[in-house]
């Protein structure tokens, strides 16, 4: 059990591990952030560091908030189930439990697919390693949109008859693994999924994995009001799921590092006072 | 003409100039910072700078804001007029224009004096450099609580028949400035100041000259709508006050430097896009 669970490995989660560590709580971040700013050549806009590469300022903070004892834990975050006193996390298939939570997942809100939400559970399955014994000796589709897409990919390619992965090849695939590009456009079938439509074509499959870099926030917590494209916050970071706060661009413009950080401490501080 | 008045040199003044600075409009950061922070001898919790004293994490973010072409104004801003389109800042004897006002004050609200604000401007100032010819000749009391002080106080010992000091000694005063303890506690006089009380003795004076590290914000812009000791303030970080926005430690808890930047940003990116 940890005091905060952080959901989302950016600028947001990492300051608000640092203070939820100053203020002697227990935090894990969960994620691992490969979103624009690891990419970006020169951040110049961060107070107190005045030409650094998004890659560094990530490392720097990272390294920061280790240091504080904050936990890290690689993967992405399924769903949040409610529970009282406290919230379970399922991370594929484990799962963490913490008596407070911070989004800090990002701008990016990952589109779900038509059928996705209607057939999640039958046939659809963000989690290899959880109902991948389903589809032994069956057909799989996998949609490889997030970090664990591979090896999610190589532990169905030891169960299942076939797995088509549509995404960018990786040298870390298995060779059983059948590499597809195309447009995944919906998935088919009514009681259960039954096939992939990708470019316009229906292509029949025994079940669907869809591996993301972060779960859709309404399915990840039911109750979250949003502004737009935006979780609703106060000014104490708090979400309309009591218990549960958000910190940096899921929370809205403008997407700054500097921001982020600002409302990750804001988050953290505010779940550590209601700890107590 | 500024398109930015940052009024308040700590990190929410100059994360507000960086970002001012970064959308390509002019800022200028009026102040000069003696808080809590300058003080402080080791921050652990800014994320990306993991052990630095307050006094270089402020020198990095003022640097960065100059190299960035922000203008550093040392001083006081002693009052602020909306003039329709602009604003006009006077700093002692100095006026400044500027479009839009992040004003960055910090927390410490400073308390007037019972008397202080029903006299202001008859026989109470804020500026010796503007009032001082007015007590030529005569005995005046200077309550020192901000960096401005002694050489003010030197001014006007060059006018006045007797300059009587509340405050530090400081090596600076020129030998004829009267240096005094005591506590001030009020103006004393009904259609002007007559003189002050110190210790619970009342003591004739025909002015007195308060300074400050900030001044009231009640005093400073009429019409701030306050939420308790702090601005109120909505996520886009305006005030009540069209065109006047704030940011940090005068928004409110909790008073930490990575939410004074995340605000600062904030504001800079909205006041920036209002101007266009």
């Amino acid at each position: 059990m940890f005091d905060i669970a952080i959901v989302g490995a950016g600028p947001a989660g990492y300051s608000a591990a640092i203070n939820a560590r100053k203020r002697e709580k227990t935090a894990v971040v969960i994620g691992q952030n490969t979103g624009w700013l690891s990419r970006a050549h020169s951040v110049t806009n961060y107070p107190g560091l005045p030409d650094i590469s998004g890659e560094a300022l990530l490392r720097a903070m990272r390294e920061q908030a280790g240091q504080m004892g904050a936990e890290m834990r690689p993967g992405v975050v399924h769903q949040i189930l409610p529970m009282g006193e406290s919230f379970a996390l399922s991370l594929g298939a484990d799962f963490l439990e913490a008596r407070r939570i911070i989004l800090c997942t990002g701008a990016r809100q990952p589109r779900l697919l038509p059928g996705e939400q209607e057939l999640l559970g039958r046939g659809v399955s963000y989690c290899g390693t959880c109902d991948g014994m389903l589809y032994r000796g069956k057909r799989v589709a996998v949609i490889a949109q997030g970090p664990e897409a591979p090896s999610e990919a190589n532990f169905l390619s030891g169960l299942c008859s076939e797995v088509v992965y549509f995404g960018e090849a990786d040298e870390a695939l298995n060779p059983s693994v059948v590499v597809r590009s195309g447009k995944c456009e919906a998935i088919l079938g009514q009681q259960k999924a039954e096939g992939l439509r990708v470019d316009g074509e229906d292509l029949p499959f025994d079940g669907v994995f869809i591996f993301r870099e972060a779960a859709a926030l309404t399915t990840l917590l039911p109750g979250l009001e949003m502004d737009g494209h935006f979780l609703r916050v106060d000014r104490q970071m708090r979400t309309s799921v009591p218990g549960v706060f958000a910190a940096g661009d899921c929370t809205g413009l403008p997407l700054q590092v500097a921001k982020a950080v600002g409302e990750g401490c804001v988050a953290a501080l505010a779940a550590a006072q209601e700890l107590g």
